[in-house]
Formats: C-alpha cells, structure tokens, sequence
C-alpha cells in the first residue's frame, strides 16, 4: 500500500498556515513556518497558485489563499449529507425556539460550522458556516467529545485553553463534564467561549448509530438561559427533537 | 526555477472532479477519468483524506470533498480584501437599488461569486457565494472578459455554450457585444443564462487601474428592465457609481 505523498501533505499544511491570522505570508516566512527549504516552498507554491489554490499579490509578492478553494468549500456544503438532510429540520429549530441554529461537524481539533441558520428577527447577524469553535469551550464541542465523534485526549493533552473564567480549562473538569452529557443526552456552554453567550447542543446520529455531528441553538445568556442562569429546558427540549429527527433521517434507528 | 510539482496538480485536479456531479466518486472512476494508474489515485486520495480535503463514506466506499475545503474557502473570503472593500458598497447599492448583488471575480473560465446581498425584501433567496457563472451569458462575466480580466480566447474557442435562444453563442457576437461593452463602460445580459433572468454589471477595477472583478444587481427581467425590455438607466448608473467607488478604495485612480 502506498505511503502518504509528502508534496501534498506539504501543500495542504501550506494552505492551512495562510488559513491563520493575517493570511499574507511571503516566501520567507512560509518556508521558516513549515522548516522547509526556500527551494522547496517556491515550487510548491507555484503550483498551487497555477491551480488557482494561492494567489500572489503584485505589489506586496505575499501569498495568500486562492479563490479555488472557495467554490471547492461551498462544493463541500452542497455534497454533504449531514447538511443536505438537517437544512429543513434546522430551520423548523430556529422557527419554533426563535433562536439561532448551527451545525457542527469535527475537524482538526475544532468544530467546523457547517449550517447556520440565523435566529428569526431582524438583528444583525453574521454567517458562521465555515468558521471553527473550541472543542471544549461549547456545547456543539463537548457533544462531539462526549459521544466519541473525536478524541478527547489530544484536548486533555494539549491543557485545554481558558477563555473565560467559566472554560473547563482542567482535564479533571471537563473529563467530569462530558460524562455528565453522556449520561444526560445533551450539552450546555454557558459563558465558556465568550462571556454573554451560551449554548445548547445535542447529538447527531449517522447509520449505525455513531455520532457524526452536533444541532445546537445558541444566543445571549438571557435568552438561552433561566432566571438562575441554566438552560431553559424547552430549549433543551426542541435542541434534542431536531436531533432526534436529523438522525432518523440519516439513516440511525430509533432510540 | 523548479517545476510545478505533479502530484499536486494531479490532487487538485481530483479534488475539481469531486466539485462536479454528484461529488461521489468511486477509486475506479477517478482513476479513469484522470487516465492514472489506479495505485497512484489511491495514494493521492489517501493523502488528501489525512489531511482532511477528501472524505471516504463508509458505506460505499466512495470519495467526496473534505471539511477542510470548507475552512478553507470561508478562509478565502475572510482574507480577500477585493470582498472586504466591497461589503459596505454592495449593502448600499442593495439598498439603493432594491435588488440583490454580487460580485465576481475569474476562476478557471467562470465567474465565481465572493459576495452576495440578497435582496432587500423578505422573499426566499439562496446564497449564491462560491458558485460559478458562465462567462459569456451573464454582465458580470462578459464585464470581465470585455476588460482583460479574463481571457477571451479561450471562450471563443471553446464555442460558447447555449443556454437560452438570448445566449450570445457565436464568436462574432460575443466579440461585438464585448466591444460596445467596453465602449459603454458597463454591461446587460438579459435571459442570456435562463430565461426570465436578467443582470447588470461595471467593471471593479485595483491599483494600477487593472479590472480585477465586477459588481452587478441580478433578477426578474421585469425588475431589471424597462417596458422595451431594455436594462433600466437608473439600474445602470447605480451599479457603476458602485463600481467606481469600491474601485477608488482599492487604490485605483479616479476615471
């Protein structure tokens, strides 16, 4: 069987270096990143920015993502399953709980929004599909390490980032945590990530029952929680049902 | 100065068949569509599913496209500084205009949307961001063929594809229409891409005054065009104010 091949893992780990911060990197600075020869890093960029994956700018000669790989991204969205089966359900969530709904999936150690529907008023709100949250800082995070959808020991390993005084920052706490939600069927965030903001999620089931994502709704403490600072329990409640109904029609059988 | 590296250009050529069709391929027929040797595709496939491009569904053992594009598209959009210009200006025109709009840029023979503002009303719209428009059959494609943001030659070559009975479809049509475009300073494609759709669109131009995309407002024929069926004058001098002043924050020249 064939290994993996280095060039493309050098690409892919290029790409995702001009995913981060500014997102304009010169020669230089990717090849120092990646500790790889200048050579090496030139030849790989020129070709990706021959298949349109990086762009170069004229005037600066710095290196940044190409507009390839955004049709490949919504190309993405529009194969995925899980997305393609939850549009509807997701959509009645944010009608009956007048909240907004997101979808997550793992990646990489994050939780990659994948569907987002925007709570129903006519607020400012920004689309979060395609951005990353902490795993264990939010309830579409914690869902995904309770019920096996990712590992948890990369998190407890890599000391778990505080965000907020309220962040399970101890591998001892947030181990707690997610038996708690093993045992209780669903997860809540509240003030984990940003203060101010909450999150309720519960488990997606694929064919055979394993967790391949997370429904959650999310919003102001105030809204997504009681006078004492809990969930509300109705929002528990219809976060689980639209969960319940993505997994059946993915395929899981009843539970 | 090295050479493009293979094995990429052969992974992103695999990851554009997966962005086609249905986006579930089996290792057979990608192998044959690229003409590879099975071994090889299969290496190539496995190195884009450990870094997250490429996913293999269980059940069928087919390939498609990986969460990581996704993150990396939105990424894209974060970054590029044509769409971050152009936020406030589109929102303005939309509100201006009262119709949707959206700006393009070339990829690989098309019109890919960075930026889409939906109309300002509250009937159902789709985000059109990371699709792509033909060149010749939409304003804002033939905007960025009549000014040199895109190649002419290949189109013409290619014989241009028909959509509607509207579709410019031969060389010697497109070439006039190209020319009054650039005479005019804006372009119309009226059901050109499907009937009862229509679009208009100027040219967006960077430093150095080089045409690096287009804005357009989109629509029913009805909403866009005037009793004779012709683009309304209105219409056309508020999406080239648009253009020239998301032109003038890119740093190019007054015209």
């Amino acid at each position: 069987m064939a290994g993996p091949v280095q060039s493309i893992e050098r690409a892919a780990a290029i790409l995702r270096l001009l995913a981060q911060g500014s997102g304009r990197l010169g020669l230089g600075e990717v090849a120092a990143s990646l500790g790889l020869a200048k050579g090496t890093t030139h030849g790989i960029l020129r070709t990706l920015q021959s298949v349109d994956f990086v762009e170069q700018d004229r005037a600066t000669g710095k290196y940044q993502l190409g507009a390839a790989l955004l049709h490949l991204g919504t190309s993405y969205l529009d194969i995925n399953e899980l997305r393609s089966r939850s549009l509807n359900w997701a959509d009645a969530l944010a009608a009956r709980s007048g909240e907004a709904v997101r979808i997550g999936v793992p990646l990489e150690g994050k939780v990659l929004i994948v569907h987002h529907v925007f709570r129903p008023d006519d607020t400012f709100q920004t689309l979060d599909v395609g951005s990353l949250l902490p795993l264990h800082a939010s309830a579409l995070g914690k869902v995904l390490l309770a019920f096996g959808a990712t590992p948890v020991e990369p998190v407890l390993e890599a000391e778990p980032e505080t965000y907020t005084r309220h962040t399970l920052a101890s591998p001892q706490a947030l181990n707690q945590a997610l038996g708690e939600i093993r045992e209780a069927g669903w997860a809540s965030a509240v003030q984990e990530t940003v203060m101010g903001e909450a999150d309720i999620a519960a488990p997606i089931r694929g064919q055979g029952g394993l967790v391949v994502g997370a429904v959650g709704v999310s919003g102001t403490v105030e809204r997504i929680c009681d006078g004492k600072g809990r969930p509300q329990t109705s929002l528990v409640g219809l976060t689980r049902d639209a969960a319940r109904a993505i997994s059946r029609d993915l395929g899981a059988a009843r539970w």
